[in-house]
């Protein structure tokens, strides 16, 4: 990676040499992932050769293994080359009908974006608006489905990364279900470390991505779905390469992807379900994240940061603090300062007031987090800011 | 790779052993790459972070570069998550007006392939229809364009990998921009390897992608377009993962993908232009390519194998071959004696005559063609053909 580690920084405008290892990801990804997870990508599969399908068919009943689903109660999983977003938008774009209407339960810029997806393919829909750090109430979306019978689907997203808020899928898919409209979760952060029944849950397409929780690297999305729902949306269809449907007749046939498959992040995503599976499963994985996000909460109260969310719809996914709003303090500066020393934050903001955010997920451990909050304490110091901060 | 070596071969139902080394692939893609490409990606960059943007920005730099056009003269490139089918259909999607007519010339599965994605998108086109064998005329689309005036756009494959067969490009796009029709091109397989003034044949869009002659790793495709033409289609896209011009205002305004970029594959990437720039540019690949080409071809004809295509419109990306005639000959247990070698080539065929195809592209070079044609030679004395065999 010599044109990375070559760049020279801005603010320093002095040259730096190569690090002895990559710098760590507090993100909500791509995230840092194990070293044999990437290793798993020094080779060259053909991606219509019945070997790599074998591997493609053992990851997907690994998927509905991972979700607690089988294909004898009606369930399937696909693959969707892309990010996350194509997987999201191939299910809007595959399974709403023409006349169809999607409620869209928004509380972050991941919500938003399912409204700037149905508003590209020209669907009807309305938005159920929440404030950033409050979840979806149960009890609104019943009002509303009461009150907007064209309604066909719900989509909303499990764990909203903009802040890291949990919203309560269980319950809104109850309502959902009882109103008999079609689910539609993104659990593109959740899945794999937040326990996900999706049957309890009334789901009918699940959405994740392969560079999240699973720590695989970035290529595709996944989608699991009721088999019965997703083969009668037949000919709704909008996008030739977003077609879901097409891309499961296609696995059904021959078991080869419609289009060039990201094989090398296949690759990487079966070593990922394998590290996933030696780490314990789901619960094990996300005991980990919540240790990680313990240890940062805990750190970063002490240097007087104040996270955004009530403790009570924090996931253990990311967490949004306050902006400091000490004069020396400039989130730019604390950024690359933070960069320099090998821990790479999200850059940007996403909520309407000020907040930054860190990450807790990926091939991390507690002693990282430790490790980010003592950088922070030490980039603080060195921007003159009086500790505890004041946020 | 341990899942794939460790797949039984239906045929012979003996476990095999992990071999020594990768199966080289002489397919059309995904492709055999360099192990140094590879190795770019055994590192996690953070995605919106500025030392990944400025590798963003040099791999788009470079591409331009590698295609000989300027910015300066109103060129510009984006990289599109996905497959290159997702490439060509972000430009339909995105760049043809609600009431606008495509014109494609097909002579093979990639041509239909374009016409499935207007059907889906649901946009007005006409099919201008060539045998698989025979170019497309430029006289014909000039009689064409002449009688349909409704139509605003000309799209075309230019190496055609269902079979291999060259499209003048150059003198298709004469006539195209002499009617001033937009001019979409698929140069899937040949960018890279097979020299492409874009401006002399008035080419407006041109989609290719990481896993072709660059030799990158599959994730991405990538669009070469003249700005102006694409900043006028503001508000055309019905696809919001597909929104080219969506992509390009994000590059923009801070460098960064709208969502999440497959990371790994533009680090391989950026490795894979190193590389061809080292080996000399598109015109030193291309001598490779032929040369391939040229070995396959002369080791194919001496045992009795003739080609699907006249020598004057074979490309040397793929090449097409009849299957043989002779009662000995199963393609399945070629295919699979093949894999046993350590041989993959591409398993199905895309033609309406019986034919199969051999790649020539990729981290290939003619002792490779030479083992490959040896491997065949060995195959059909196991399966008691005939040499010269009939076909």
């Amino acid at each position: 990676m010599k044109t990375l580690t070559a760049a020279t920084d801005p603010i320093k405008d002095q040259p730096s040499l190569p690090p002895a290892k990559d710098k760590l990801l507090f993100t909500p990804g791509p995230l840092t992932t194990s070293l044999s997870v990437k290793q798993a990508m020094l080779h060259d599969a053909g991606s219509w050769h019945f070997e790599f399908n074998a591997l493609v068919a053992s990851v997907r009943e690994r998927l509905l293994k991972l979700a607690g689903v089988a294909r004898r109660a009606g369930w399937e999983t696909v693959l969707m080359q892309g990010s996350g977003t194509f997987g999201v938008e191939a299910v809007f774009q595959t399974a709403v009908p023409p006349n169809g209407k999607v409620a869209v339960l928004a509380n972050g810029a991941y919500g938003q974006r399912m409204v700037e997806m149905l508003k590209y393919a020209r669907i009807d829909h309305l938005v159920l608006q929440s404030p950033e750090d409050i979840p979806h109430a149960p009890e609104q979306l019943d009002d509303s489905l009461r009150r907007e019978p064209a309604v066909t689907h719900v989509a909303m997203v499990h764990c909203e990364t903009t802040t890291g808020i949990l919203n309560r899928v269980e319950a809104l898919g109850r309502v959902t279900h009882k109103h008999r409209k079609i689910f539609v979760v993104d659990a593109m952060s959740s899945f794999g470390a937040i326990p996900i029944d999706l049957a309890a849950c009334g789901i009918d397409f699940l959405v994740s991505s392969s560079n999240k929780c699973v720590e695989g690297v970035p290529g595709f999305s996944f989608v699991l779905f009721r088999r019965a729902v997703l083969t009668a949306c037949d000919g709704y269809a909008r996008s030739l390469s977003l077609d879901l449907l097409g891309q499961l007749k296609a696995f059904d046939k021959n078991g080869q992807f419609r289009y060039t498959p990201p094989t090398h992040a296949i690759l990487a995503f079966d070593q990922a379900l394998r590290e996933l599976e030696i780490e314990g499963g789901v619960a094990a994985r996300g005991q980990r994240y919540c240790r990680n996000q313990e240890v940062l909460l805990r750190g970063m109260s002490e240097l007087g940061f104040r996270p955004f969310l009530h403790p009570g719809v924090q996931s253990c996914i990311i967490t949004a603090f306050h902006t400091p709003t000490d004069s020396g303090f400039s989130f730019e500066v604390f950024y690359r300062k933070l960069s320099d020393r090998g821990f790479i934050i999200y850059p940007g903001k996403l909520t309407k007031v000020d907040t930054f955010r860190i990450g807790s997920i990926g091939r991390l451990f507690p002693w990282d987090m430790e490790q980010l909050v003592q950088a922070i304490r030490g980039v603080l110091m060195e921007m003159s800011c009086a500790l505890p901060i004041r946020s």
